[in-house]
């Protein structure tokens, strides 16, 4: 459930999503498996804890707590081995492991060492207990800076074994990980090489990133799949408001939706939709070639089986209802085993969807938007103050719109290096994703048939080229990075002579 | 007077200097006035103060304070003039707006907006008024990255203004602001183009830079002005000892030299020993070809003067003693109206040494030593637990020796940029420098005749050819990074075919 009013998923929508089936690749000649079977990966690993201040940047109070964080070692080869680090992001640890295929493909080749740092706040990472999420003084140290700072200290903790005192660290994130991935290069350049940001929307902030970008992305993905089907999900929205204005319609939509719970208000329709909202958002997120299994049962290209009950716009409002009810339960219902459907529950559960209410209400604001006209969705202007109130009313907190690109910056990367961002332009995400090159070392890689993060999964016979292609160059660059790390770059004799004149 | 006991003036020693004079230097053409009558800098400026939050990395908390800084825009011209930056250090900011006479030079042919940030809990930037130094639970904000996050704010704020939007931002420090100068082109590149950071010790921490460095330089200081002087005040120690190993010999010492507070016991002689340490650090530091007036009015090269008095280290315990304080007396009065020595006072006043304590309790932990053989010094080795107990006894807080390095860097440098490190030979504090090149755009310079950062001082006829040089490379850098800001390096289409092949 959205924990705020939004007009899109900002809380629910930056995941890692799942796959069940993989192949291994050979390194340098980078050759998923195409058009055969292939194996499942074994997700092993060890389960740890490490100790970490409750706030790494001031002195006034001592508390700590313990992180949890995994590692295969099965592959690590000799002294100082590469360690590949995941970090963590809004959710359970074990779960973007198990859904970050390609760290543990590529781990053999490179005789890597994997870890996967769990984010404070998540998972089973809780600072105070059962009394984290209690109120703001508690959830306070849930922040980025704190998150980096946590992985900082990890890192040196690994690098103090006598076998790892020179490893070099390469940092691997999707959307909010990838975010962390990227920030996590660009502030502690001394402990991690170089970092794989995927799907990581860094600008999607406040006077970067427009507003409406996210929803068009969202539109486009349908309108790929049925030309029909984005004018049908527009047009619901006054067919639903017009069913539910009496209570015979309320009547008639809770049964033929099989609601779990009768659709009684003004206020239980505002849920309905909302809910419909993040589920296309979703629905365009994990828009995947093969079938996958996180946010929910998916078949492959999932929006092009919703919008197959999608293709008539022209209907009445019951009958285009009844259609879009079919096309939900793609989403809703992919097992066939739901007896109702419940719209107040969060669309996503697998994820700590508080928490990340809370970063949007303090630092990862980013702003939504819908018009109606460029996209699918009822008009929901950016209202910030109506958000900001919202964040009051939930966290005592207000959100702080230029935190973040003041923290880590925005429109000038230009001192940032060794980073790849990764881009798949089906994902709706990757408009607020780094998508040029910023310098030679610190690139963008666009995946015109991507969805969100596919890259980061493992491979799988339907991998699109450009995704397989992105594989390989995430491959170049880490190879890269560690030959750099053992034979440093050296311009330092290379001043510029009128520069260094004594 | 030293709060903790160290070998060395840790607390004390991180100053800027004092200066009388100055010139005008010609931009391009560096100019300075030599052996000719030069005219006082107006040291003029607007007092301002801008809100910062306490703690810039968490939520918990909404407590804000007011930060000072100081404006001067005399010399500032058209629209998106650069700002040059002072990133304050331990104490009083106007101190070092005085002292900082290299800014106030340049402005005029850079068309920059001067501004001087006060360092928090220094000055009068204090969070929580007379209460802020407490306890550890109120001291505990006073640390190097929240003054940087204050320093972010601050100039996001001022960039805020409409002829400012695009303004470049150059920063500079010296000694700790100089670290803090560095480490703000570092952690936030996106906010400042470059840094001059003068005489910043960021290597002088556990691990990275050997303990005896420091005495050893300090040594080799008073060895330059008569290689009798180091002998001397190695033999010192011991006379001190016999002498005041009973109590007419503790009367006579008293009396000879004008103790304001007679010795008495095994403590005072221990605080008499701190503080003589203490001053030999300080006069190395400030060990500059003029006469200064900050630590103390001084003549210049005031070591060669005080060495003049301790040219022969084979008199007895008594003549050698009453040599010492004539020696001493260059330091302690240099006015000739002191009636009185005290030995507890701080040999520093005008720095908020208690600050200092703390950020060395804490996270600026910078071990020294000294042996007796290779310096001039009593052997005083390194004894983490013992400083770590004083530091528990003083502020109930235990020191991180790893933290500096692990927050910012120490070892592995490389992914900085546009950063001049300057360092005097002269100056102790050389010996944490970065004293290499890192890249083509993170220098070294080295200044053989430079004391603690002589070259952010104002041009003074007496100035060393390398100090000036130094100066017109600062300005060279300045220069190019102003102009890189707006004709940005373009490398973003160079990236290596093999790397990206999709």
């Amino acid at each position: 459930m959205m924990d705020l009013p939004t007009a899109f998923g900002l809380i629910n929508a930056l995941f890692c999503c799942y796959i069940t089936s993989a192949s291994s690749i050979e390194y340098g000649e980078f050759k998923p498996a195409q058009n055969q079977a292939v194996e499942d990966i074994k997700y092993d690993f060890v389960i740890k804890k490490f100790r970490v201040p409750l706030d790494h940047f001031s002195f006034s109070m001592n508390a700590t707590f313990e992180m949890r964080y995994l590692v295969n070692d099965t592959w690590q080869r000799g002294n100082d081995p590469p360690i590949f680090f995941y970090t963590g992001n809004e959710g359970d640890i074990e779960l973007f492991a198990q859904n970050t295929g390609f760290m543990w493909e590529i781990a053999p080749t490179f005789g890597a060492c994997l870890i996967f740092a769990e984010h404070r706040y998540y998972g089973k990472s809780m600072p105070f207990g059962n009394e984290s999420y209690s109120d703001s003084s508690h959830l306070g140290y849930l922040t980025s800076q704190q998150a980096l700072a946590d992985y900082a200290d990890l890192i040196s903790f690994l690098k103090s074994a006598s076998n790892m005192k020179h490893s070099p660290v390469i940092v691997f994130g999707g959307s909010y990980g990838g975010m962390l991935s990227a920030w996590m290069r660009m502030k502690y350049p001394h402990l991690v090489k170089g970092a794989i940001a995927a799907s990581a929307p860094i600008l999607q902030f406040t006077g970067i990133t427009e507003c409406g970008a996210f929803a068009r992305v969202v539109t486009s993905d349908f309108r790929i799949a049925h030309p029909e089907c984005p004018k049908t999900i527009l047009k619901s929205w006054t067919a639903i408001a017009n069913v539910t204005s009496t209570e015979n319609g309320r009547k008639w939509f809770s049964e033929n939706w099989k609601l779990c719970q009768p659709l009684k208000n003004s206020s239980d329709i505002k849920v309905l939709k909302d809910f419909l909202t993040d589920i296309y958002g979703n629905l365009a997120m994990v828009n995947y070639p093969y079938a996958s299994n996180f946010l929910a049962p998916l078949p492959a290209y999932p929006i092009s089986k919703v919008c197959s009950y999608l293709t008539n716009s022209n209907q009445n409002d019951m009958a285009l209802l009844l259609d879009l009810n079919k096309a939900i339960s793609v989403f809703t219902n992919g097992t066939g085993n739901s007896k109702c459907l419940s719209v107040s529950e969060n669309s996503s559960p697998n994820l700590d969807s508080k928490g990340w209410s809370y970063q949007s209400c303090t630092e990862m604001v980013m702003p939504m938007c819908t018009n109606g006209v460029d996209d699918m969705f009822e008009k929901i202007p950016w209202d910030f103050k109506k958000f900001s109130d919202d964040c009051y009313q939930n966290f005592k907190s207000r959100p702080q719109p230029y935190l973040a690109c003041e923290e880590y910056g925005c429109q000038d990367l230009s001192a940032a290096s060794n980073i790849v961002f990764s881009n798949g332009l089906l994902d709706p995400w990757s408009t607020g994703g780094v998508l040029s090159n910023v310098s030679s070392s610190t690139v963008a890689i666009l995946i015109p048939e991507g969805a969100h993060h596919l890259d980061l999964r493992a491979s799988n016979p339907h991998d699109p080229s450009s995704v397989i292609q992105t594989r390989q160059i995430h491959c170049n660059f880490i190879k890269k990075w560690i030959h750099e790390h053992w034979v440093p770059i050296d311009d330092k004799n290379t001043v510029q002579h009128e520069i260094i004149s004594v």
